[in-house]
């Protein structure tokens, strides 16, 4: 273990799990999100996943605590929720069991969604919004590039028409039932997943 | 609408609702099963899928309740649980969103499992277990067969060895993060999505 972690209790801990918090707009954050990458792939010594899952109309605790862990064992790059105080609520931290100590997680508030997504274009970024809309693709048909960030719809409206139109794309998740839709949670974990999925298919091909 | 079903509030309800909840182990289970695929099928007009979910492992209410929505959205032609008591529980009836009325659930107490698995074999599914086992799939390789069969695992335990012994093939989902394992509704609706994918991709190549 290296000069930055103690052992306890059998497992490494790393001394620097709160720099993984960013608050976004802090001077220089995307030079910081890179090194937070870099950092925890190094660490992990795993491939340097691209995808980003923007949470930040999410509402309930428990949806955000459940796409923390999922984000987590994915690989995803980061979480950007709407506050970090989330963090502190028990029924998030119930569900997330503990991911958002491995994970960075962003601050954006919905207020600077739009900001926040212009800058991801800019950096590369294709902006993925999960929602059934007349032009959304199929998720058993659409390609995710590799620069993915996915926005996910608030629990009860979805995505406001105002964000819908700085969207690159609308993916929806084919659905059979009478019931009302996929919970949100189900739904990002999904469409993480299909990310996934391709990504394991892609890097196959090329062995 | 037909002459079993009645208008309510712009919404169609069935009066014989409460016959998609089958007690296993009544005089002739797969007859009535059959007849209820058929039913709800013909009623909703759409494709006649043939996973069923088997569910009876979990003992989590919220799990339960969330596995439900999600296998009635994806059309799932059944969800087996351990205690049709859970249907009552707030905590499933939140999750649910009253999916328990459009799915046929059917019990199948823990202790009754290794007859009911062996009885699905002989109706041609093949039983799938969700578990991490040095010989299971990569779910990104694996082609699920029309009649599937999930068994979902324990939250804490798993599947126990003596079930490990009565299923065809295991299947795992792969994860990179370093928190312990998806929850187990995720890990369900994953399965679910990939099997519903799967048959998509085949029916589309069929026209």
């Amino acid at each position: 273990t290296g000069a930055n972690s103690v052992e306890t209790d059998g497992q490494t801990e790393w001394t620097d799990v709160q720099k993984k918090i960013i608050p976004w707009k802090n001077s220089t954050p995307s030079l910081d999100l890179e090194m937070v990458f870099q950092d925890r792939a190094a660490k992990l010594g795993k491939s340097n996943s691209r995808l980003i899952v923007v949470a930040s109309l999410i509402d309930k605790p428990t949806n955000l605590g459940g796409l923390c862990r999922t984000s987590e064992i994915f690989g995803a790059s980061a979480l950007v929720v709407g506050s970090l105080h989330y963090i502190q609520d028990k029924q998030f931290q119930h569900l997330s069991v503990s991911a958002e100590q491995w994970l960075p997680l962003i601050e954006v508030k919905p207020s600077q969604l739009v900001d926040y997504l212009q800058q991801k274009k800019t950096e590369g970024y294709t902006i993925i919004g999960v929602e059934q809309t007349a032009k959304s693709f199929d998720l058993t048909e659409y390609c995710f590039p590799e620069k993915s960030l996915l926005l996910l719809g608030n629990e009860h409206e979805g995505i406001p028409a105002n964000l819908i139109h700085h969207l690159d794309v609308c993916v929806e998740i084919p659905q059979q039932g009478i019931i009302r839709s996929l919970n949100v949670h189900v739904s990002g974990a999904l469409l993480i997943w299909e990310y996934t999925r391709q990504q394991v298919i892609k890097q196959n091909q090329q062995k």
